[in-house]
């Protein structure tokens, strides 16, 4: 094939491959999207090497996904239009740290984790943690977040200035290395959250800060779920700084507790963190622990202690990956609506109710204090039946999200699961979006087919 | 004029003038850029009528500049291509506060003391504060920022939603009012800091802020300007919380004392302010008193009283109007650099020798928290010579910013006055924001000129 043959001339033979596994690595993602295999796999070693794909991709009309490793959740990486997977993981060398401006340049290819184990002998650490350690490009790709968000923000807080391969090959910079700006559109928001529609990211300037004096996480449980809810809205506005505040249901607490070998109390439980100087942590926890006795919280526990603290968090974050290996043959599906924080105790009591109304199984967790649950629902593929219930249900707390001012994706973004909802969230600001993308890429080679259908 | 005809239609008769008082108020703003008249002058009070007003201009091809109270500083509000000035202080009465969420939706002509004002007796305030007391929608559209943003961040991190009536006239709302979201392209960041060049802000959604239990601001001296810089990069890698952190020069100090009656040591001084709980804060302050001792700071002097704190920043605040008052006859050139704060001490210094080489007289002052420095330079008009030095002072700061990954206007915006910077700054990046321009404003009616020369 005439561009299989144009692209090993932009890269190298060995780097540009139609192996049958390697195709279907690249024809997935980790939740419920329908599998689809790219025609080829790339893996580009430098931003021009990038630059000379997408113009051969441009020449041809032949769409580029890119690829990152692969876990995302709404099917963002899979080429329902074929193409070329541009795997980035070839891409991952460099960290370049300045400690003074509290800012990493980093390839895209790099990983959260790889990146804080550079930053650590710094005293700094990189905030956002999704719950699979995804590359940097993917994260800014789809605006990922997780635990940290509520003091540290997502993923477009953190980005300073990207270096962009357009759809026409050019390489562009998107803002500066100064902490502020007003000069001309705000580019780097643009990139960030678009999936790589608009573009592919090849170099992300990143900020950075510095690992906190003092570190405390703990442990309260409740009655039920809204009762939590409603605690952390107290928490929040009696001042205190929450760096995490994660809702866990019983049905999650098992499954950390079978999975991790723990045995935390088997009822809806907060994860907290508190970050700061020595001084002001314990005047938060004080605080705190008032406030959690006068919401009902039982059973307060700290964790002052590093690695308990890590294993907690640990726990935390595979919490997906145990359900996964807990159900075997089944596929995943998170939900993953966003809500004015006053609205959200009613949506998970909404969401509850669903979930029993259309009985289906799962569990409930949340990064509670921005407003944002998932739902996390284990699905047998093949069990039609199954997967529409879950199509309902994500359908019914969709729609009563995007009637109380919320989204239909915090953090996990569009791909293609969540394309149907587009139109009612953003109405005519759709039709912007679409203009924009018009405009940067004619030809719809970008991620074609995600966020919104090919036109 | 059958366009004049048609806005009456739009709106009502008395609120569409071409009275020469009222349009020779909307042809100039608060700095040294060229005025120039409007041709009419219109107040919409209603989304609706902004949709019309535009709709209209867009049939007929005829330019609309908003217009909030005209404190910009880059020309921005001034129609070089004539046209409609849209002054939206009729569009001020609305102003929607839910505590629980955080948040206000306001009229774009509500002013940020306005806001304030009504936010205090919720415990509530909006952080974003500029020198003037500018309406919210221009504080937007320019992505302003001021004392804060180190601690709070600038406009864009305010900005949970907009709505904006499009060049066709659409109305769309941007975002929603979730605290955070990955659906679709994140266009509040787009709309903010695009100086109406894409549309026109009708209405805000702001996040504010908890008014913090303790606030203690402090005033210390240095011998020189480099010193003060470096004790603010040592208290900020000492990961210390500053919500503010103001850097005033001698002559700064000099205007401060004339205009408010006061009697602080005239050298470099650091105006410091410390937000949080009462332990926090008095554990930011020990310490920080330490670092600025070994820094060589000097008679650190703490105002814990509210009064004395307010005057502090309010002398602050009205530095740049001291300097236009002591100076009659005079118009005042402001530049606004922001680099790395690790580039900043080099930054000031040179531009401290630009100063000298050209025998300009003026004063040195910054948000050194960010990166952010300003010369304010009081010219002459009819001086021509005057005025070409203080353009090769501003052309030498930039350039020299530039060089050192910052940017040419860290707060201001871009208007007329950074056109000529923007290629240099963005390269093919501002290519982006041209195709985007013209995606959304083909005929190029809304604010023509700013950012980039009208096509």
């Amino acid at each position: 094939m005439e561009v299989i043959e144009a692209l090993i001339q932009a890269t190298a033979e060995d780097r540009v491959t139609t192996n049958e596994t390697i195709l279907a690595q690249h024809g997935k993602d980790e939740a419920y999207s329908e599998p689809r295999n790219p025609d080829v796999v790339v893996f580009p070693e430098t931003s021009e090497e990038v630059s000379a794909i997408i113009k051969i991709a441009n020449d041809f009309q032949f769409p580029v996904v890119p690829f990152g490793l692969g876990t995302s959740l709404e099917g963002h990486v899979i080429p329902y239009h074929g193409g070329i997977s541009l795997d980035f993981s070839s891409m991952n060398q460099h960290i370049e740290v300045r400690p003074d401006d509290f800012l990493v340049t980093v390839d895209p290819g790099v990983t959260r984790s790889q990146l804080n184990k550079k930053l650590k002998p710094y005293g700094l650490f990189f905030s956002v943690d999704p719950g699979a350690d995804a590359t940097l490009g993917g994260m800014a790709a789809t605006n990922a977040s997780g635990t940290t968000a509520v003091k540290y923000g997502v993923m477009k807080d953190q980005v300073r200035s990207l270096e962009v391969v357009l759809p026409n090959g050019k390489i562009i910079q998107t803002g500066t290395h100064a902490a502020k700006s007003s000069s001309g559109y705000h580019l780097s928001s643009l990139f960030v959250g678009s999936e790589g529609t608009l573009g592919c990211i090849t170099k992300l300037t990143l900020q950075v800060y510095g690992i906190p004096e003092t570190i405390v996480a703990a442990r309260v449980s409740f009655k039920d779920l809204d009762e939590a809810v409603e605690a952390v809205i107290q928490l929040l506005s009696a001042g205190i700084e929450l760096a995490r505040v994660e809702l866990v249901d019983k049905a999650s607490i098992k499954q950390v507790n079978e999975s991790n070998d723990k045995n935390f109390k088997e009822a809806p439980t907060l994860f907290i963190e508190f970050h700061g100087n020595e001084a002001s942590v314990q005047h938060d926890i004080s605080f705190a622990e008032e406030l959690l006795a006068d919401a009902e919280g039982m059973d307060i526990e700290f964790e002052k202690d590093v690695k308990d603290r890590n294993e907690l968090w640990e726990a935390r974050h595979n919490l997906a990956y145990s359900f996964v290996h807990g159900h075997p043959g089944k596929k995943m599906m998170v939900t993953d609506v966003c809500l004015p924080i006053s609205q959200l105790a009613l949506g998970i009591q909404h969401a509850r109710e669903q979930m029993d109304a259309l009985s289906l199984d799962g569990a409930l967790l949340g990064h509670v204090g921005d407003g944002n649950y998932h739902a996390l629902l284990m699905i047998d593929p093949d069990n039609v039946e199954e997967k529409r219930k879950a199509d309902l249900f994500n359908e019914a707390i969709v729609h009563h999200a995007l009637q109380r001012g919320g989204t239909c994706t915090g953090e996990h973004g569009v791909g293609v699961g969540k394309i149907k909802y587009q139109q009612l969230e953003h109405g005519d600001a759709l039709e912007v979006m679409q203009q924009i993308k018009m405009a940067l890429d004619p030809n719809q080679i970008m991620n074609p087919g995600k966020i919104f259908d090919r036109v």
